[in-house]
């Protein structure tokens, strides 16, 4: 049973833990918080032990009706795995006390690659994460665009990839952030730090990445361009979808043409928080041209790094020696259900 | 067991489904589609047989793998209580069939008062619904202002309402309504009909009302003034808003500040389509100024009135008496956590 | 020649500039920025001498091709006046520098009442400022109630008042404030710092206000309930509000019905930078119930404290008595047209 | 003097005319509306006669206080030419009335190629449409991307292009369509119908379109992607655009980002309705990768084709034989001031 502790308990954080409860090998022994507020009543509702950063803060959560189990370096004494999800930047504050504790430690993709010195994605390097210290679990965009970019590429070799990316401005519950109205390019410069993020995992790869925002709060759409290195079918791109365990096929029965009505659907199939764990690609949009690939993929962007984090811990435990294993593990114990 | 179809699956008719598929005393035993599409499946997936209203597609369900398990005229003939979520002025149309087929049918608010001649609400009216054969569960909007004016008046007697409702512009599944970028006044006249609306469930309550529609999807918002029949404290108006199993309370602890992070804060509760039944009234707005009463309250567009119904098909069965009685049992089936 | 310097030119600064470029009895000696951009460039080609805080950076203004006229304290040195356009909190910095320099200064609403000791609209209180070192001029919010109440005080008193506010997110061209998909209460807690500020121009007004924020930029939107302390019929309140200089009448017959159809009117009437420096009050919306009086008004948050703005300086640089003249000469000189 | 009639004075319309009326040699000789609204109040106020299609509604019009001229057959009789700026769909029912009058008349992008058989971009193929009867100016996007297309190829030239467009929307003022918060693809195949109507100008370019719509008025955005032909620098492509009297360089030191920052550029500069003509190609984005250019390009959905009907009005006209010095005398006529 691999004791796994949540550091930071919010959009990612929250859905760590509940993914994490799941599974027959790991149990969550802790979360935390820095302020007692609806996240920390649901830790609680949930039964997770919390622990702080700040005991000087202790008597605000008590008088908030919230328990306090320890600080955070009690929590992290008692894990094998510490899972940290604070806000990017944050987390590489973290790292001295990961080594001090001698535990072992996952970062999310705002962090940047050279805090663990390796960048993960389940689908494409699993192996090299096993009984590792220190890993970085990839961002939401760059875990999406590396699922995607193997599966092509082992499939028919990828020659060079282009991708546009138009990314939410905000999660749903945030309500500082914009735009309101307007479409941000984020960056200007091109290319965008996505295209150099995917080689972290799949170097030998020609991306150029070009990246916006727009003012909506419910998925990132990627537009993608593959050329392709031998002759391929639209039937054998839609094969290779179909039979990847992390890539989803909105299929064009649905009728779904945007990102709000495949989340609507995700929600009415029961999953928790209406998550989307996979990529959504959209069936009627996979189109073969020449040796020219194209097609439109939704990015969740607060879920499909989730099931990633599993991995990564499961990996980096090494108890399961291949990511296919691990990834069958981690989908069953969610209960997917084909979307 | 109240054998109960549901006459349009979509929005509020999904919902209604797998409330009543909580309920002891009642069982779906068909839902409605007009086309196939992601709703169909999810129907499926759900187990509920779906029947449609134009035969002649039955084909082009069975091409998209869904299967027809009649015509909706067959459904009606199976069933106790038809519950009519057709969109706003189709249900209308349906109303000779019920009459043909002598069945009990109730309506959403988007039907007039006139068309069943009974306009209800579980917390004011329940016992006048009872075996009744036509009834209309009042919309979201009046919902939400019918249950906290009643308790208030049974409180300390209500001599005036004024209410500005701030109304979601779509809801969050739905591409093509707007605004983007707008107040839009709807309508520009005073008041709005949510006035008279209440007036059809709360005859003697003094109310004038004025509405607009904001590009948001979440919730709409209430900014509620009362004029008192005696005085009040705050903490008294608080203790009522707390004993009411349909007003909830959001706690000023929680930090939530808004709709959407209220909403964030129901799916974290693990609630099914992070739906919020209750008032959401924020704690912290709660004021009692002299003898005016001012607050916010959040109300979910979707669900709401799925409560309503369930007290409503209650009612109108005849079985069971009295609205707190129809009340408690549909909470306890659903699992109500308290927000 | 009233010597006019603008300290920050930014949204409301730029507006104020070109306003008082229009006046015949005012003169623009100068506008300040903190770095080289869009707006520097503005300036630049309306031909303001541009001044900077920090010399330190003249290089970077000259690198972008802007050229710099001096300091702020040089601006400052060379003024009669100066309107302090900074963002709210950063004004009250520069106070020190005004005394230093024994210059008249006026600062926007977003600072406190107590930094000038006197809070202006030139509808209410023109005469109060005359000749006075230091004014603030009261908010959009604050501008536009203060206007509407005062009218309607005059004509048949005001027992209470009632406003509920729904705020835009963000100006048109800000890009990293939101929300983008929620309604968000500021302040949770009644009554909102409106209601107070109102009392800083009309003390003996009872007036309790509700705000909120909602996801859209072009205008804000306030929702009236007047008590009155006489009878008044619907015509007779129309009357006052279309012999009001700074009450426009978004009259019936246009078929607007929202704030960005009203935005796209102003621009169609070839207003500079589609500015309503009115109040917009929806004929269709003025209703009179018993003694109570209610209607809606657009408020262009960009642009009504522009014309109070003109007015303020005027009545501080002494030399015209009153605020009808005063408000008559701004209209004038900017060529209101009806809306 | 060119007489031209305007049928639909809306969007487009109203800066068509006021466009024309700035031109030395043409005239607005009366302009159409269906009712009674904002838009005619301001066709008014700007002096423009007011034409009818259905002499019924005199009346209506009349009671609002708006003059009518004729109808719109009367309209038809007086002029050269007809710009047909009805909405996409209608156009194509007029054409007969043009027949039947032998007036010459052109149509906006929402028509089909086949209504004039020449699709008009006034910098690729102005003497194509010399004297024609029948002219279609093709869409604000497919305007945007044969502009840069065919500067590109001109200069270096264009084996493959890749364009993604993500549009807006709807128009500021336009307050019922969506989305709310969503991305929405439009269509979901690929390609979008941009490609094969840059081909209706531009045949020989190679190209595939990729589309969809955010929530956002302000304005769309390009993401595009040419192969080119031969060697280029990003200095030599620079060079095209400056040279370019419809290609606006959006300069790094302006520190815009987005389009709403651009659009208040704009603004500020003092084009009417904050119009931008041109396309707003973001300097800091033009990159060059091997033989690849990258760039982003915003377009002015309501005002990139205004100046491309007056140039196909000219053209039609047949007076100026080329397309340079009709841009010339246009852009001249409006007063472009560079971005």
């Amino acid at each position: 049973m691999i004791k796994v502790a949540i550091n930071g308990y919010g959009t990612i954080g929250k859905r760590v833990a509940d993914a994490v409860s799941l599974q027959r090998d790991m149990k969550v022994i802790g979360v935390s918080k820095t302020r007692p507020n609806a996240e920390a009543f649901v830790a609680q509702e949930r039964g997770y032990p919390l622990f702080i950063a700040d005991m000087s803060k202790a008597q605000a959560f008590s008088d908030a009706g919230i328990t306090v189990a320890g600080s955070v370096e009690d929590m992290i004494r008692s894990a094998d795995i510490v899972v940290d999800a604070t806000p990017g930047g944050v987390g590489v504050k973290n790292r001295a006390l990961y080594e001090k504790h001698k535990v072992k430690a996952l970062w999310q993709g705002g962090e940047s690659h050279e805090i663990a010195g390796f960048s993960f994605n389940a689908s494409c390097n699993y192996e090299g994460a096993r009984n590792r210290q220190f890993v970085r679990v990839v961002s939401c965009n760059t875990t999406g665009l590396c699922r995607i970019i193997k599966a092509v590429d082992e499939g028919f070799g990828v020659t060079k990839v282009r991708a546009v990316m138009v990314r939410r401005g905000a999660d749903p519950h945030v309500i500082k952030k914009g735009p309101i109205d307007s479409v941000v390019l984020d960056p200007v410069g091109i290319p965008s730090h996505h295209g150099p993020d995917v080689n972290s995992v799949l170097p030998d790869i020609t991306i150029v990445t070009m990246a916006m925002i727009v003012p909506t709060t419910q998925m990132h759409m990627h537009a993608l361009i593959f050329e392709l290195a031998s002759d391929a079918t639209r039937e054998e791109i839609l094969a290779i979808i179909k039979a990847h365990p992390r890539l989803g096929l909105v299929k064009k029965a649905t009728g779904i043409v945007s990102t709000a009505e495949l989340k609507e659907y995700v929600m009415d199939l029961g999953r928790p928080r209406s998550d989307l764990w996979e990529n959504g690609i959209y069936e009627d949009s996979v189109s073969v041209v020449g040796r020219d690939l194209y097609l439109f993929q939704a990015i969740h962007q607060e879920a499909d790094v989730v099931v990633e984090n599993i991995d990564a811990i499961r990996a980096m435990a090494g108890d399961v020696a291949d990511g296919a294993t691990s990834i069958r593990m981690t989908n069953e114990a969610l209960g997917f259900v084909a979307i």
